[in-house]
């Protein structure tokens, strides 16, 4: 039974806790933004910091451009298609480059790794939420 | 031994042919969109359709407006935490709703189901594609 509000798809609607918790029980999510008026949506290896996602990826990459645009989208999801069961979190925010050493650090020790290991020097990303949608749906045996 | 040419992040470059395949690899991809000023990214289920990925969601979503916009973007991914590898594949193009019977009967036929199993009269899309790209990653072990 779901214990949540349920959605006109029919699909649980998620609370912000719960979110932030799926969000953080998978390696990989994917960051989409607008870059030079085409839309790009890029697969990351990310963790939850507080309420922000964190992320790091290639220097030079478009993402760049996504810290001038602003705002940026991140998903992350878990499908079982046995089950047909699975959940999916949005968070909506502003993407900002974080700078300080101290604070790279301390993310490195979250255990985050770059999509590519090839990427010596990465930098991270970080995604203050202002908003977060998260949906579950149950299957089709529960 | 990767077999393409190797981009700047030290990923693998995948050619069209690959891109598509692995497309239809897998039942989960992401849609993103600018919806009313701001950028969306949902997942659907999907299927590879010729050159076109085509999907089935609920009436009513943020998609119509993303058929008013155009392009939209498409992504698909795996990845194995374990040995680190994987492959992203994501696709730029126009979305357009299929509106015929006898169309939407064929695509019913390729056994894409709705992500919500709630949706009774699912509407699908096609994404005809502009550009796709795809990248691998060989991993720590390779």
């Amino acid at each position: 039974m779901p214990s949540h509000p349920i959605d006109h798809a029919g699909l649980e609607t998620l609370p912000f806790e719960a979110c932030l918790e799926l969000l953080g029980s998978v390696p990989l999510g994917r960051v989409g933004f607008a870059a030079d008026g085409e839309l790009v949506v890029l697969p990351v290896n990310h963790a939850v910091d507080g309420q922000d996602v964190v992320f790091c990826t290639a220097r030079g990459s478009k993402l760049a451009a996504a810290e001038e645009q602003g705002l940026v989208a991140f998903e992350a999801d878990d499908y079982d298609q046995r089950t047909m069961s699975g959940w999916s979190v949005v968070m909506t925010g502003q993407a900002t480059v974080v700078y300080e050493d101290a604070e790279i650090e301390r993310l490195r020790r979250l255990g985050v790794h770059p999509w590519s290991t090839a990427v010596e020097h990465p930098f991270w990303v970080r995604i203050r939420p202002t908003s977060v949608t998260g949906r579950r749906i149950a299957g089709a045996g529960s």
